[in-house]
Order: structure tokens, then sequence, then C-alpha cells
């Protein structure tokens, strides 16, 4: 904090907000001082804001006294989105006043950010319908942060993410001021479109204090398979041709051979430990529709040499299957301490490339890198499993993701396709944009924040920043 | 032009764009003044541009010497965006290198600015894909208008608009930069979404020179049915109850009294001509599934009393169906030889609170006011038939217009749900989004043109413009 010292700040900030949503102690804010990142930065202040009025007051005294604001859900960002990297105000959005109202004639939802993911999906799914975006962390991560961060699960590759499904905001904007974007119809012209700006810009632009959310009528009835295969080439050509035979499934996930060990390991059953891939497809919609999908699914899968299908044919057996895809953050964890979860993301006609890429860097650095992810919409999560303790291996980490970020940007595709760039990609960013694109970006970011309030030192890369910033 | 007289500029130009397509006659002139709104504006030359670079050299000459640019397609806007309202250079990308690359592995399409949306459709279609963005001008705009307008057709409802379909752009910028935005995959989270804050910008923020357009499956099959009612309120509550028993049609269109009774005067079908309204609903995918759909879709119309429900039991009869909604613009010219088109958008359980202000504003001010729409998601289409020379009409026009977009606006709808603002709805746009939400688009606007090059007089109400300009 530049201007005023913390007791000061208190001083001013009480006077709109009770002093018990105001936490200074260092217990309070060490527990504030980090996210699901490895990152840790300590605040100098917490505020728990729970009316838009409030957050507006913050950033307008922010402006003021030229301190830096970190808007904030759960903290369950993978890529440092939230950290308070210049010290400054933690915004703790998660205590804020809870709106969840299912307008069903119009199929939205009016949220406000401190709504949990999954309490969407039950209240959607209560009256038949569907909100699909679902990251993994849904049931701990609030709306707010899925939206800043454009955070949206397996469900990409049929449904869209969640951009495609946040139709208006209400924003307070890095000046303070209160604005509305969009609406509640689908199609919307009126000027720029503020709401998909807003959506993913990852706090830089606006605390979001109410979602207007688009539903979609919740389908039928689910068909899921495993499949493994003996070649990541053959499983890669199974999902193309799947997707060229006119399906669109829900969900197609896969898992490579240290994946599949290391869930093998921590909870045995059954998975084949031989297998080089495990792909999981899902479709879903009508039931009468859906068994003949599912079958012909099964049909590529084995012309392209799966080992094994196996179609669920009930909901206890894809229950089976689900967990084994499930299980794969807890059992690499069990592999090193500290987890670096990536989020390169290809073309998906270049993921077996991506793949062999993949494993060509886990033997070059000789690190624990395992695999899995959305691959009907290229999403792969290449995880690094260490301990940030140990500086040398650290260091073989961080270039091994720069190869990583390399690797992606080379076959077309781009360095986060849902985590963020946060503070732990901004060093890459002109690579795949240019310095034109990142001039752009930097731009609207002046052009709105001429103080830089708002989670300063995310996306932009700081002035000689040129590498992961591990530790 | 500011500084250069067109002999001055022409002779610039001329250095790196071929003579023949540099246009200066007052009747070259003249077939560039329009568009498919009723506004004319001479520009003060055209210049038929091929590629990146000759963009990038005419925005850059632009902004060393302060001459408005105006990007233009097929100039089929109803909201006068191509008009050339300041003078200036009018850019014709129809002419652009033709460029249409189908992707069945990613299911993408690469595409130039000027290639026209049904060679999309076409395109897709032939390798077993699907484009479902689908404006009534299909058939003879360019892609890179549909894109820069955001314009989508009946699809929206289920399918989304356009800008859910554009995910990577290639792109010169109001100072002349090219820069590419997104890129081939469905998820992308490197930085503020540029794509999305391009598409619809009406060419105020860059000019569109390639995009990567997101395909999907062909629906299997479709199946239509045509209901006609006597009250407008029970189509609309046939139309919410549809979408709540969980089925999401692929068009739902509405056509209004007057609309009917100008579509059987023009060509006699057998239209209930004492109907308040017809609805025609399509809806695609799995033929088992359909089926099923269809059958539900009629018993629905029949509860809410409709007055007569037909399937279309082959593809004449459906082709007969959609005959009576597409004779609508045709048919309605026959009112006068002044269309004014517009697409004031209500959340969809207020069409029959919409439609009814709608027929109050016939009354009061006498004028020949037809209303269509796509019902599904809200996006209705009033249309007035008058004669711009007809000055006293016109003034009545012009305040109807006004109170359609206070009605659209009271009942928490937009301005516009696809024809874009323009020039002819700028003066409403602070009505709708506040002066701050203003404010922030102006400050987007701004920061990427600072000579205001792009586009100027569009989107954003000009000093003292109050109404409708409407001559």
């Amino acid at each position: 904090m530049n201007q005023l010292s913390a007791t000061e700040l208190i001083g001013l900030i009480e006077k709109e907000i009770p002093r018990k949503r105001i936490l200074e102690s260092l217990s309070e804010r060490y527990s504030y001082s980090y996210d699901a990142s490895f990152g840790e930065y300590l605040p100098d202040l917490v505020v728990q804001t729970t009316t838009k009025e409030e957050v507006s007051f913050i950033i307008k005294l922010a402006n003021e006294h030229r301190f830096p604001v970190y808007p904030r859900g759960t903290a369950t960002s993978l890529s440092g989105g939230s950290l308070a990297v210049n010290g400054g105000v933690m915004l703790d959005m998660s205590q804020f006043e809870k709106k969840l109202v299912i307008d069903q004639e119009n199929l939205l939802a009016i949220v406000s950010p401190s709504v949990i993911t999954s309490e969407i999906h039950e209240a959607a799914e209560s009256v038949g319908l569907f909100y699909p975006p679902d990251p993994s962390s849904s049931h701990v991560s609030t709306i707010g942060g899925n939206i800043s961060e454009n955070s949206s699960g397996p469900k990409g590759l049929k449904y869209g993410t969640t951009k495609e499904y946040v139709i208006g905001l209400e924003v307070v904007t890095p000046t303070g001021e209160i604005i509305r974007t969009g609406g509640k119809t689908v199609k919307n012209v009126t000027g720029y479109d503020l709401t998909r700006l807003i959506v993913g810009s990852e706090g830089t632009l606006g605390v979001v204090t109410e979602a207007i959310i688009r539903l979609i009528p919740k389908p039928e009835d689910r068909k899921t398979l495993l499949a493994s295969f003996d070649s990541l080439i053959n499983s890669g050509k199974a999902i193309t041709s799947i997707l060229a035979s006119g399906i669109l499934p829900s969900a197609m996930e896969l898992m490579d051979n240290a994946c599949i060990v290391a869930v093998e390991n921590y909870i045995p059953s059954g998975l084949p430990t031989e297998a080089e891939a495990i792909i999981i497809i899902e479709v879903d919609g009508h039931s009468s529709a859906i068994q003949k999908e599912i079958n012909k699914c099964a049909e590529v899968c084995k012309q392209f040499n799966a080992i094994n299908v196996k179609v669920a044919q009930n909901e206890i057996e894809r229950e089976q299957i689900w967990k084994s895809r499930r299980m794969v953050s807890p059992a690499i964890t069990q592999l090193g301490p500290t987890k670096i979860s990536e989020d390169a993301t290809v073309p998906r006609s270049k993921i077996p490339e991506m793949m062999e890429k993949l494993n060509e860097i886990r033997d070059k650095y000789k690190l624990n890198l395992v695999v899995f992810g959305h691959a009907g919409d290229g999403n792969l999560h290449p995880n690094i499993l260490t301990d940030k303790r140990n500086i040398e291996e650290m260091k073989r980490v961080e270039d091994a993701v720069s190869e990583i970020f390399e690797a992606a940007i080379e076959l077309g595709g781009t360095l986060s396709g849902e985590h963020g760039i946060g503070l732990l990609k901004a060093p890459y960013m002109a690579s795949e944009l240019g310095e034109d694109g990142l001039m752009m970006m930097r731009k609207i970011k002046e052009a709105w924040d001429p103080n830089n309030i708002l989670n300063p030192g995310k996306i932009f890369p700081q002035e000689g920043q040129t590498k992961v910033v591990l530790i």
C-alpha cells in the first residue's frame, strides 16, 4: 500500500463496512495468501464485501489512495489468479449476499458471485434444466470465480464454455462505477459485448456482482463407455473419427499411461496399467438416439484397435467409469507435494502430436509428468508432481513448463484453455499473441483501469519478467 | 476528408493499390452510397482491397491524413452500418481474395471476409457439417459483414448467434496493425477475448481479414409445424410451454395478423387471415427423437387453443410452411416504398406484452406496422412500411420507433438483437446502457482508435443527436 498505513486504511473502510468484515491479523491474512497454485503472497488487509455498493466503495477508495485490490472467490485458481502479488486489499467476494433465482420461462438463472457453481447445477436440475459448465472444482468454486476465469470443464466440446452461458452481468468497474452489461436475451448487439470481455478477464477489468446465466433443457438420458488403447495415436484417431461420424459427445476424456498407473496404484479397480491411453466417452440426449450413438462410438474404438471397450449398462457401471477419472487428482498428488497443473490446449487433430511431445518432455527433464484432459476440445491437463522446496528440480520444472507452452503454440494451440494466465503464464503472452496483439489488450486495461487498481501483476508480463515465476 | 483532395489521395493510394480498384466517379460512388436501410451518404472515394496488407495500408494512411474509413461487405445492413456519414473512403471488402477451407478433423472453417454466408452453409453441408447462423440475407451477405454485425437469424434459440461460432480472427486494427485473436480451439482464455469484442463491433474496432469458424455435425433430420391462434397471448403461452417441456426447437417463428394478411394478399396460399398469430416450429436432431418432439409441440399448441395445427408430412409440405415465412419481406414491401425494419428484442416471456404494445403503437400512430420474428429467442422484427418522401408520416414513424425502443427496454429487452446500432439507433444507446455503461464502450473505442478513423458516426450518439435521424 503506497499512501496509507493499514490502520489508516481500516479507519477509512470502517466508515462504510462493519469492522468484523475487515481482517488484519497475520493469521487471517495468511489464510488469504494462497490459492490452488503454489504461489504465496500476503495481502495487507482482507475486506469481505457483501453488496455492490461496498465493492464500489472499496474500489473508489483504492483509486483515491492508490492501493491494489484483488477480487477472490474461494481461491481455487490454478494460475495464481487471486494472489496479492503487490500487497494491498484482498476483496473476499465469497461472503457476498447470496442470490440464486431460476427463471423457468426464460430459461435463465440470476446469480450472485458467491453462489457455489454446483448449487446452480442442482437448482437448475430440480426444475428439469441444465447448466453445462462444470469445472472439476465446481463443488467448492464460486460462479464469480468461474466467470472471471472462464473455467469450463469437460463439456466444452458439445456445450461450449462458461462464456457461452453468461449473457448479462452487473459489474463494478476498475474506477468504481456500477454498470450492467448484456441482459436477459440471447441476442443482443447493443454496442460492444462487454459481457464477454469481462468473462475470462481474471478480475482485471471489473468485479462481477451479479450474472444472468442461460440454461438449457436437461438431456433426457446419457450413455458412457471406457476404451483402452495400446497406442496413443490410435486413441486420437478414434476421437476425431467419432466426431467426423456426426456424433457430438457431451464428454471425451483422455488419460495417459502415467495417469492410469497412478490411479490404479492409488485405488486398484482393474484399470489396464499396460494401456497407453484410456478414453471415456459420454453421449447425452434422447434415449432412442444415444443408444445408437454409443454403439457407434464403441464400433469406432474397435476399428482403431482398442484393447478393450466397455459400455456402462447401468448407473453403477457408469459411476465406476467416472470414478477412475475423478480419482486422477487425488491419485497423482501422491507422487509429490507440489502439483503444477497446466492446461495447454491444441486443435483436436493435434492431440496425438502433443501427447508425443509431452512424453519427450517427461523423459528429457526426468519429471513426474502425467497427462489427462478433455480430448474432445483439445484441452489437455499436463500435471507435474514435484516439491517446491527442491530448487534443482523446480528449475527443471520451469524449463519443462516453458517447453509445454512452446509446443502448444507451435501446434496452433493456446497457453491456456481454462485455467487462466494469472501470474504464472504472463511471461508467455507475447509468444502467443505477438506484441501487437498484447498491446491491444493492454490498451483496454489502461483505458479502463488507469491507476492499475484491479488485480495488478496478472495476465500482463511485468518488466523484466521472462520466465515462469516459480518461487 | 480533412487534409487531402480526392486527387491527392488517389495519388497516394495508387502507389500500393492498382488504379482500377480505386473508384472516384460520381456514378461509382453513388452505388456505394446506400445499404439496406434508407440512409444515403456519398463517400469521397471507394477502394476495393483484396489483401490484409492493402487494408493495413489504407488504414495507416487514414491515420496519417485523418480521413474516415468505412468497411463494407455487400451492404445488407438494416441499421446504416456501412454508410459514409462523414465522407471519406468506403473500403469495399467484397472483392477480398476468397478463401473457404473446411477443416473436417477439427470441425472448423477458415474463411475470408468476402465469402458469402450461404457458401459456408453449402461447403459445410457437403461434408456432413453445419454452420447454424443464417440471417435472412445469407444468400447475398458476406461473412465479414455477418461477423461485424453479429447477425444471426432464426436459429439463435437452439444454436446461439454468430458470436458463438467465431473462435478466431485476423484483424486489421484501427491504427493499421495486423493482429490475430483467438485460434482454432473452442477453449482459449489467453488474455481478453478480443474475438468476441470485435464480433458485433460494427466495423468500429477493426477490419476482419480472416475468420476461424466452428462447425457442428449436421442434424440427421428435421420436422416442422405451423399453428394458428386467435389469441396472441395463447401463442406466447404455447411457445414458453414448449420450451419448459424440455424441447429446444431449432426455430420458432411468429407472424402477427397484419403480417399474415399481407402474405395472403401477396400470394394466396390459404393462410388463416382471421388468425391473430401464426407460429412455425421446427425441431432437428435424430429422426427417432424429433418425431416425438414435434408431436409434443403439436399437443401443446392444441392445449393452448390453437385454431389449427399442421405438421408437415414431407419435404414439400415443409417447403410450403416456410414459403409463407419467406414471403413476408416481399409481401410487406407492397405496403409502402420505404421499409423500416427494427429488431427490438425482449425476454421470451415478455413477447405477448411486447406484441400488445406494438398493437397500441400501430393504432396510435396509424402506421403500416407488421410484426414477425424469432419468437423463441424474443427477437421480434417490427417493420413499418412508409414512404420517406412523406415528411409528415415520417415524423410519426420517428415517434413510433422511439416508442418501440422504449417498450423493449422497459420489458427488460434490448434495442437490437441482430441488426446492429449503426447510425439509426445510436441516440438510444444511453437509455439502455446508462451513461456509465456507454462510457466504458467509448473508452475502448478511444483507446483503440484515437483518431476516430474506423466507421465514425456509428454506435455512439453524436453531440446533440437525440432522435432517430430519418432523413
